[in-house]
């Protein structure tokens, strides 16, 4: 499972890295779908994997808005800030844990292995939105391949 | 691992269905990213993931162009054909596959697990290019997340 988080952080930076060359109103530009602009999905995929972390530890999740997050560099450092926290939670997984029920504040049961498979599907389903709006913005996208990222 | 499949392959199902509404034209059309149709991107899913399969036993690929199945019914036949030969290899899935070495016919070495995990988020990938074009097209995407799918 770790693997694929990891791909997907690797593939988080090459998009933060590709949107160094944007201009900024071009990454904030209201977009057709998924979380209507660039930062605004890199936003939120930080933000809904840091938060899922934290209601596995039991914790209270992140609740400030993209509002105060509106540039790329204070997303890469937002992301930067929550990562040991998210991987350090991650290296501790288990068979055991992937099992574990998790009673969320908000009433719903979940297995701790749902949500975090959901945290992997979530990030990769929104960073294909970003490759289609890339194409729009006539920009070769990120490749979506896990070949060749020596993860294994 | 095989939960991953499940939620892609529930998924997938899904986007057929949302496709029945959709007229043939519209599945067609070329739109811009990704494998540039609707009708491409899922016979472009369902070709990579039996083919990669089949590789993995050590079998040719799957070598039919899309030109041989631009309808639906077709795709969805398709799919339907493959899924028996990929769900029993998954079926067998172990910790010590994951780590066996393919020798491809093309020379490249990898593991079977990042075979595995590479199948997975470019099927995931690619339904999020999807669910941009259902957005220009006026119509709600099929939802991503992987809660309330009774997969675990």
């Amino acid at each position: 499972m770790l693997k694929l988080f990891q791909y997907n952080w690797l593939i988080r930076e090459e998009w933060f890295d590709w949107c160094e060359k944007i201009p900024s109103d071009e990454l904030l530009k209201e977009r057709t779908g998924g979380v209507k602009s660039i930062l605004g999905t890199l936003f939120h995929i930080v933000d809904v994997e840091y938060s899922w972390i934290l209601i596995l530890q039991g914790k209270p999740d992140f609740q400030e808005p993209f509002e105060n997050y509106r540039s790329l560099s204070k997303i890469r450092e937002l992301s930067a800030q929550f990562h040991p926290t998210v991987a350090e939670y991650l290296a501790d997984w288990s068979e055991e844990k992937d099992k574990q029920i998790l009673n969320a504040p908000w009433g719903e049961q979940y297995t701790h292995g749902e949500i975090i498979r959901h945290i992997i599907a979530h990030e990769i389903h929104h960073i294909g939105q970003l490759s289609v709006w890339a194409r729009e913005l006539d920009k070769e996208p990120i490749s979506a391949t896990l070949f060749g990222k020596g993860l294994f």
